[in-house]
């Protein structure tokens, strides 16, 4: 069975993650299982366990954040918010690949749990748009834009700590590279190289 | 002025690495410089230096060596024959994207090198086909199936010095997805980052 991929999406708010991932999802030829937060908040009407959320107490949260089967988590209002670590290893393990979608400090912390993902950082649009955005028109006060290059300067430390980058100017275009990362994702020797050692110690037993 | 991708194409002799690069070379979306060996053989009928290859003397080709400036060589039938670094430089810096297809001990040196390019193993058949080949149809003397089974691990030993495997199952399909390869080897962080932080740089200044 081969394993499957854990592709993470991530990126600085407001660059569109969300949009990205709903419109990869309605792709036809596109199959991956969404990783499910587990979170101690009351399903609101209509909620279903295991689909929208896992629905936990307090109490089993906490269980399981001490065994450290939380890929990451944070409290939020008073609930707890998580990335169940079990539920995308048994799916992965099934050959399904999973898709996270996911801010950028949790994706950090996944990273150093699952490093074997496919980490992707998404981008407002290329390297001539977000220039001209940080310089605007030549209008702005000097302090505007060192605020705005600041921000980008934060942005691009960020990005280095991920596989790709795939720029976000149109939604469609931004989910055919993620399509073509996946299936190179797949060609990956890192990958491939278990299965070929797998089948050479069986024949050599 | 974004670099170009070095891609070397790789693979034990008689994967059909030729082939693959031919067909590549045909493809009509396809723009590659092919890196151009240099060689201290005389120049067949018709051959044209800086085309089929850099043709020059044992003097100059020792200087070449001497001065480090070839990515790999070897000696054969007399003739020395390798590869220049500098030629695949400048084109990379133009922007344009070379391949080299080179046999595995060549791919090896050259990675030293130039570890930034995106080595590829072509590889025969699947796993699957591979273990029928391995085991033929069950009347293979043993001694014949441990000479397969020592070869395969060779092999893959050998894979494990590479970024992607490709299965060269049809010559068509190999193409379509080393190109799905350099479509996505553009996206990875460690070749887009350095274009973010010179435009910072300049921002900064």
């Amino acid at each position: 069975m081969k394993r499957g991929v854990l592709i993470v999406l991530s990126g600085p708010s407001g660059v569109g993650k969300g949009t990205v991932r709903k419109a990869l999802f309605e792709e036809p030829d596109i199959d991956f299982q969404y990783s499910i937060s587990m979170t101690t908040r009351q399903p609101r009407n209509g909620e279903v366990n295991g689909e929208d959320y896992f629905f936990v107490t307090r109490d089993e949260f906490e269980t399981e954040i001490a065994n450290g089967d939380m890929l990451e988590y944070a409290e939020y209002v008073g609930n707890y918010y998580g990335t169940p670590k079990k539920f995308i290893d048994q799916t992965l393990a099934a050959g399904r690949d999973v898709l996270l979608e996911i801010d950028v400090q949790g994706a950090l912390q996944v990273k150093e749990k699952m490093p074997e993902g496919a980490y992707i950082f998404l981008t407002p649009p290329d390297l001539a748009a977000l220039k001209e955005r940080l310089i605007g028109r030549g209008t702005e006060a000097m302090e505007v834009i060192d605020r705005r290059v600041s921000a980008a300067t934060a942005e691009i430390r960020m990005m280095a700590n991920y596989d790709y980058a795939v720029v976000n100017d149109e939604v469609s275009l931004a989910v055919n590279r993620i399509k073509d990362i996946i299936k190179v994702e797949r060609l990956r020797v890192n990958r491939v190289l278990p299965e070929y050692i797998k089948m050479i110690e069986e024949l050599e037993a």
